[in-house]
């Protein structure tokens, strides 16, 4: 592990609605951040407009560091499944990024700079482990909860990759094979239920079915304009309808969670994403409810499940950190 | 990794019904096995009984290969789940065994020598991933069917062991939460449907649904007496019925394999354990099932799913191999 002389490093975490920029000190601590929305050309434009976004953020996030890009490390992590050569295939919730090589778009508008690209949850498991929630555990999964639901392994300290570059998606593991369809083709995954999309179909189902009257009013009187916020206001003001309906997620994260444990038996667990106010409701009671759903739970230690310290911010401080590992 | 001067490494596997010991050269290959019937104490004996099987078996071994047991790797695969103290905290079809610290109470019975104990199945993957079936291969998952479903798991050809010890627990992902229960406590386990049980359950269900005349006949024409063998048997005779049932095992077996590729990206899964007639037709639908079940399953290097090279025999190669490494 290299670094620069100043000892910062760039890092960049694209998402489907904003793109966040920070610059990182040697401690792991964020010294700058600078926020813009991701662009949504009108047409295919083969990453072009996305690489011009984040191009620009590097050049200020430079500039105001007083950092050559040229001696600055700087990663970038994106929303979807990226291919070992940093391709990334697949992004659901970036279309047009679909099949860009960000890296290569970057190169000719940073003077030749090459950044270094992953996926953005396991820039965010990386930046937990080497500076967050999860410092000083072996063996570590992150969760990271948005419209859908991302993941990143690392053992022994180490991120998993996987033979084509796709470990951690976990969102698709199926939990319910006659559970609701996905857009990935699958019934019942876990992102149907544990995500902010899930929570916003789950309290339609309720207010539909009747209940959640309280948020069903903050929603204007419209069941069917139900969305996550909702549910998660009316549960800061106590509503127990609205709590109820969190626990349920709650009780699907914790399920998920079990399914991994099963598989990986991490010491540590880490969730983190977009959600933040719903995040604290669905961690505690995923807490509560994982023992009872671990086979032979009484005789493992417990597996310590955990809020994101850097909450928003790992994707972008990991792919910092990543790129810095790197050089 | 060292050896003993004649390079034989002796490797026990221990069984709900058979304990199979074997002396594996450099090459990986088996030059002398043993086969004796499990142990079944009438009450607890703490393990007394099967130390003393296991022990005899050792010195067996030791004395027609002409090694001296203190110059040659011994190892012990167990079934259940291993604590990384050596303690075999559970081991549901060895009710026996569990809670025993089996290297400890083999060592004065073998002259002070203490064997290295592991995971059956995690000494399975090690043995394909060493000679078999996954030679070359960086990350693979092993899938060990027979009673319940075992895994093992490697990456960048490292066995991972998990925070207790207990990683690879792959029978308890869960991927039908309204489904049958499982001794586990959780519903709608993986090993409820793939697994030589599940196959027996739900050739039971057909049968009580009025399917499967020639299984049932097979059977003596009760269709609460169909096993898996009665469904393995006509599937080889090819009768219609039979095939469509291990076809639907194989979707299930795929179904759970697509879980692990989300999560674990492997580039290949070994299937092997006890279900020898069984795998060859189940690994064969799986197979067909699996591109679509995963996730972007288009854009994905297709995941190789094989049979076991070492057959039944893997989980004993595989102790011998890690006491090698470990010696």
């Amino acid at each position: 592990m290299s670094s620069t002389p100043s000892g910062v490093a760039l890092g960049i975490d694209v998402g489907g609605t904003k793109v966040l920029g920070v610059a990182v000190d040697e401690a792991g601590d964020i010294v700058a951040r600078i926020l813009e929305p991701t662009p949504q050309p009108p047409r295919p434009d083969h990453g072009a407009s996305l690489a011009d976004v984040v191009a620009s953020v590097v050049h200020r996030l430079s500039e105001q560091q007083g950092v050559p890009l040229r001696q600055t490390p700087l990663g970038v992590g994106l929303p979807g499944m990226m291919r070992r050569d940093g391709i990334l295939v697949f992004a659901p919730n970036l279309p047009s990024a679909s099949g860009i090589d960000l890296a290569a778009l970057l190169e000719p508008r940073l003077g030749g700079i090459r950044a270094v690209v992953a996926n953005d949850a396991d820039c965010a498991a990386l930046a937990e482990h080497r500076f967050g929630a999860a410092a000083g555990h072996d063996s570590v999964v992150m969760i990271t909860l948005g419209t859908g639901i991302g993941g990143g392994i690392l053992i022994d300290g180490q991120l998993v990759r996987g033979g084509s570059g796709f470990a951690g998606e976990v969102g698709h593991m199926v939990l319910d094979v006659a559970g609701p369809l996905c857009p990935c083709g699958s019934r019942g995954c876990w992102e149907r239920f544990a995500s902010g999309s899930g929570l916003g179909r789950l309290a339609r189902e309720a207010a539909m079915a009747g209940r959640l009257r309280l948020v069903v009013d903050a929603a204007g009187g419209d069941p069917e304009a139900v969305r996550g916020e909702h549910v998660t206001g009316a549960a800061l003001d106590g509503d127990p309808e609205a709590l109820a309906l969190l626990d349920e997620v709650g009780w699907w994260l914790a399920r998920g969670i079990a399914n991994l444990v099963c598989v990986l038996d991490p010491s540590c667990v880490v969730v983190g994403g977009g959600m933040t106010d719903a995040a604290g409701f669905l961690v505690d009671s995923a807490r509560r409810h994982l023992g009872g759903l671990l086979e032979a739970g009484e005789l493992r230690t417990a597996v310590t499940v955990l809020s994101a310290f850097f909450g928003a911010d790992a994707g972008a401080v990991g792919a910092a950190l990543l790129a810095r590992e790197a050089s």
